[in-house]
């Protein structure tokens, strides 16, 4: 018996943020100090490392729960099944829905609770809730669903990643560059014959010296409300603590899948930071101590930048949609979901299609 | 091989709030109306029907990961275990930390994060996490943790519920005399003898017509700022909602338990409404033609109000403890845990100590 991926589908939300469209703003450092460099630099250095070109925010009237309910009625139709049928609908958020110009987060009810709602969808035994667990909320609530299903409490999953990160922005930071809205989605059935599906996984939190690492905090503007707190992050440490975990996390859940490193075919990776991600994966294949093979991990960084619990579920649907070239997953292929972000959580799931 | 309570731990907070200490306030009702009854009035009415006398509010300093926080260091303590030796931080809560004063929801990172950091944990492998599931979360909490133990994934785990309500309640509303504060927390770990434990459970989420019985809405006083949302409820509806389903809901899985409903020794029913409680339990009870037997329903809420997550746990705490008159729970006593709330989420679990 596995836990099988049966559709997916994703939300890439219409506004198209590029670089250039930061020149104007007023960046500070995080002691409040302009920086001595023009935004022109400051936005080609952010460019050459985190690889990012544009990002997409969604639009003034759409909260996460709207774009979370357009990503699952995709993967619904994709896997082809009955809603009424569903046993949970897991939904991984870290902000809550946040109306366009506010700033407090709503999540009363659940934004799965709203989802399924929306879905029209009867069944009272149709389990709704939200996971918080950072950026790697999405392959947790994947796991999740996979214990579920294992357990017997379920045959059919819907596990949903969405946020609106445009509106948690400080937009005198330029960290904030790097953050994208985003929704994706898939269904997860129990199947009782065939050898694909969900092999393995490994989950951790890190939290003893990395907690807060990404962090709510103040503008960098020190003319901004200082009741207002906006996503923030150490960089540098986050960098460090994914390099230094999330290799190992991988290895140690494809050991576990008896699989051969040589055998895995994709990498799908959590997209906050193209340098970091290529040196995540170099040094995961150093741990089998071969190179790291062309094409191995698929990247949507560039255009879609991080959109928190959105950007694995949506790079796997791009994927596997053959939206993405150079990249696309066959049956019989083995690929690696894995994330690393805020708790310092980190996970990784070997699954094979 | 069952999941077994071995620990349980409380944190009430110290802020008595009276009903007398709301009579200066100025109620206007959901058309932003004035009412025609005085205070005096409505608060006895009030009282009346929710039986809630006084609550607690957290004092300024403290936020709900600092509450929940002490709630689980007892449980720790309690339970006599090693930190280190936990799989998994659960952490059921609705608006996560907010700061007295200011109107953001703070959850990055996960308050199960902020609770591991600050129990000084540093096992990576005990993954935390936070759920949101409406006042029933902590009981859908230690479904998940039974569930994580069923599967293998866990021998030990803490189930935290913790809430702030007084950061989120409008002082123009008068159901907000309903709200409290505080955190209640449990050890749920393997034991592979024995006949204690979890026997079984039963989730419902109602979200066809009733995912908006509990929402964040604009203060009653239209002198308000629009763009300030605070916890509001339909009552009424709320209170047919949870006299249709909870009642069924504890049946099933009580069907489920193979306990016959004369073994039943305590019901640890979600705290919002003295009468609605007793109207659950009172049709519960009916459902097996039965008259409700006499001290089966411990009860908080005349000192403590509702708490959210923290109710049940609270509540088992304090009989555990020998702390609340007439109610105690002795080895081999069949208790039944059940919670209603925003979501519409229902939930109970059969247990056995």
């Amino acid at each position: 018996m596995n836990s099988v991926i049966t559709g997916t589908g994703s939300y890439i939300p219409t506004i198209i943020k590029t670089n250039a469209d930061f020149n104007e703003e007023r960046f500070f450092d995080s002691k409040n100090e302009p920086f001595e460099t023009s935004n022109d630099v400051i936005i080609e250095k952010f460019k050459a490392i985190t690889g990012i070109g544009e990002r997409r925010y969604a639009t003034d009237d759409k909260q996460s729960s709207d774009i979370a309910l357009i990503a699952a009625q995709k993967a619904i139709e994709d896997a082809n099944i009955d809603p009424e049928e569903l046993d949970y609908i897991i939904l991984a958020q870290n902000f809550g829905d946040i109306k366009k110009g506010t700033i407090q987060t709503d999540n009363l009810p659940s934004l799965a609770s709203r989802v399924k709602n929306l879905l029209r969808i009867k069944n009272p035994n149709c389990v709704a809730y939200d996971i918080i667990f950072g950026c790697p909320g999405w392959v947790e609530g994947v796991i999740q669903a996979d214990t579920f299903i294992k357990a017997g409490l379920a045959k059919k999953c819907l596990v949903i990643g969405s946020e609106t990160l445009s509106r948690v922005l400080d937009m005198h930071d330029r960290d904030s560059m790097i953050y994208s809205d985003g929704a994706g989605a898939c269904i997860i059935e129990k199947k009782e014959s065939g050898k694909s599906g969900i092999l393995s996984h490994v989950s951790q939190s890190h939290t003893y010296e990395e907690a807060n690492y990404l962090f709510m905090g103040e503008s960098n503007n020190s003319d901004s409300d200082p009741n207002i707190r906006y996503i923030k992050m150490h960089g540098r440490k986050i960098y460090e603590c994914a390099l230094n975990y999330v290799p190992q996390a991988m290895k140690t859940a494809l050991d576990k899948s008896g699989i051969a490193i040589a055998d895995v075919k994709k990498i799908f990776i959590h997209q906050a930071n193209e340098k970091m991600d290529e040196a995540i994966i170099k040094r995961f294949f150093r741990l089998y101590k071969i190179p790291t093979p062309e094409h191995v991990m698929p990247m949507s960084i560039h255009k879609l930048g991080n959109s928190s619990v959105a950007t694995v579920p949506t790079l796997l649907d791009l994927v596997v949609k053959g939206k993405l070239e150079n990249h696309e997953v066959n049956k019989g292929d083995v690929i690696i979901l894995a994330s690393v972000g805020a708790g310092m959580n980190i996970n990784a799931v070997v699954y094979k299609y």
